[in-house]
């Protein structure tokens, strides 16, 4: 209600798409939701369905400044193999090495092979930003399903649900507060829209939702977080998925792109929907099993 | 003798730098050899000096196109960081999640920040070819760890030994054959000296070396590897290896670089040394871990 009611509601375009926003977001959550509850056999295809769309939508800024990067079919299939290989309960290579490296060297192995039998303009330029696209979206990605698992499906599901929450919150805060009473710029050179406001904003919507859904979750397992660990949880989730915010927005303007593509109505592509939780997902994943499972 | 007495050897500077080569590889072999054999507190020192080295060369040639990726002491730091975490035997995040992966992803967030502190020209640049370089040279390196021990830091010794001297085989063997009797050109847009002949010189002598070792090795640990397991294995290392050659010549070439250092009389630089071995290690250990410790 106070967004709506906000001095700058009237703006055109500020808050003009609201509605379609909220009714798609709030379908969205509850679809992944859904497919996060029944764990990997659902949220594979899920997973993949995201992954598709992003990294689609990021081959098609890179050919728009007219870098074809690698095969499509290739760049979806070994994208696909990433969050296959990051599934819970596969055999190990040995402890403490992963499938997923062994597709990122496949990967890069196979751009090579590429260049080596069709040669073209510019093919370093190639293998580096198709490296970076397997990185960028598949691989962080994939975090959401080691996130999922930590440290058993029962507790995990709640980790993922609270985290990815926690970066949305922080998006919706710093949408709302930069909105209303943004003033200094935060990042100009890359994100001139964004406010040292707004993301404190971020900061606190973050914490307000990661804090009350503890709390609930704290009900069914005891003895949950505190208040001093659920602060430093947001703060953690919402200072990375403010990065990942930025992290597109260089890569955006950097390949001269307004929004990543046009999915949903009102909210630009597909990678503009997850690149606040991109980073979000490992970073909390590690932090988690650092600080809270060792 | 063969390649002294070849019809090429008195082109100039084709064999010119042989003594020196052969001093300095059989000085460099048996370092790596002694570090290799203590296990990973030798290796790890070995590994990190190798690793900067290599990396130094990778920016250094970044630097001289124009483009500086991040801070120097940053990225050897994570560089040394992304060594250590691929030590067998540290408690492991999650089965089948590695600390590696953690390694890259703050790296990732830490070359954005950067963007975000010091704002300057081409920043997606920066980010994609700082996570490349860190890819190409400790990610990649950081294998011959895990190959040391797999499946036991007994056996794994002669592994990771016969991977190497596969890898190195591959090298003389396309050297010497492609000088004395190649003709036609293998990719000649990205490497014009390298020929079909050579390359299946270098097949050939990596079989010689990868069946002798592992016959001799076979008294200790039987009943060791027939000749087809031999046959495929040196397939496999000995196109890594061309392909890891290939990958640099497409890096010098796309950055307008000749050797990639002079670290070593007459080898050029450290990057032109490693380049053949840095995508047989993870290779032959994916392979090792799935056709024979599966």
């Amino acid at each position: 209600m106070d967004m709506v009611n906000s001095p700058n509601a009237t703006k055109p375009g500020a808050f003009a798409t609201l509605g379609p926003r909220v009714v798609s977001s709030l379908i969205g959550f509850s679809i992944v939701v859904a497919c996060v509850w029944f764990g990997w056999r659902t949220m594979l295809p899920m997973l993949m369905f995201v992954m598709v769309l992003g990294l689609r939508e990021y081959r098609s800024m890179l050919r728009n400044r007219g870098l074809e990067v690698g095969g499509r079919i290739s760049a979806y299939g070994y994208g696909i193999f990433l969050l296959i290989s990051s599934v819970p309960g596969l055999p190990e290579p040995l402890p403490g090495v992963s499938w997923r490296e062994a597709v990122m060297v496949a990967y890069g192995l196979h751009l090579l092979v590429s260049e080596v039998a069709r040669p073209g303009e510019r093919p370093l330029e190639r293998i580096v930003y198709g490296i970076f696209g397997m990185f960028y979206v598949p691989f962080l990605l994939s975090f959401a399903m080691s996130l999922r698992y930590l440290p058993n499906p029962r507790e995990g599901f709640w980790y993922l649900i609270i985290t990815v929450v926690g970066a949305y919150a922080s998006d919706v805060g710093a949408y709302a507060i930069g909105g209303a009473f943004g003033k200094r710029k935060l990042a100009p050179e890359i994100s001139p829209a964004k406010t040292v406001e707004g993301a404190i904003g971020g900061l606190a919507l973050s914490f307000v939702m990661v804090f009350s859904m503890s709390e609930i979750v704290k009900r069914s397992f005891p003895p949950g977080v505190n208040v001093y660990d659920a602060l430093v949880f947001s703060l953690l989730v919402s200072s990375a998925a403010q990065l990942g915010d930025l992290a597109e927005s260089v890569i955006k303007r950097s390949l001269g792109a307004k929004d990543s593509g046009s999915f949903l109505p009102g909210h630009g592509g597909m990678l503009d929907r997850m690149d606040s939780v991109l980073f979000v997902l490992p970073v909390a994943f590690y932090f988690l099993r650092l600080a809270v499972f060792s």
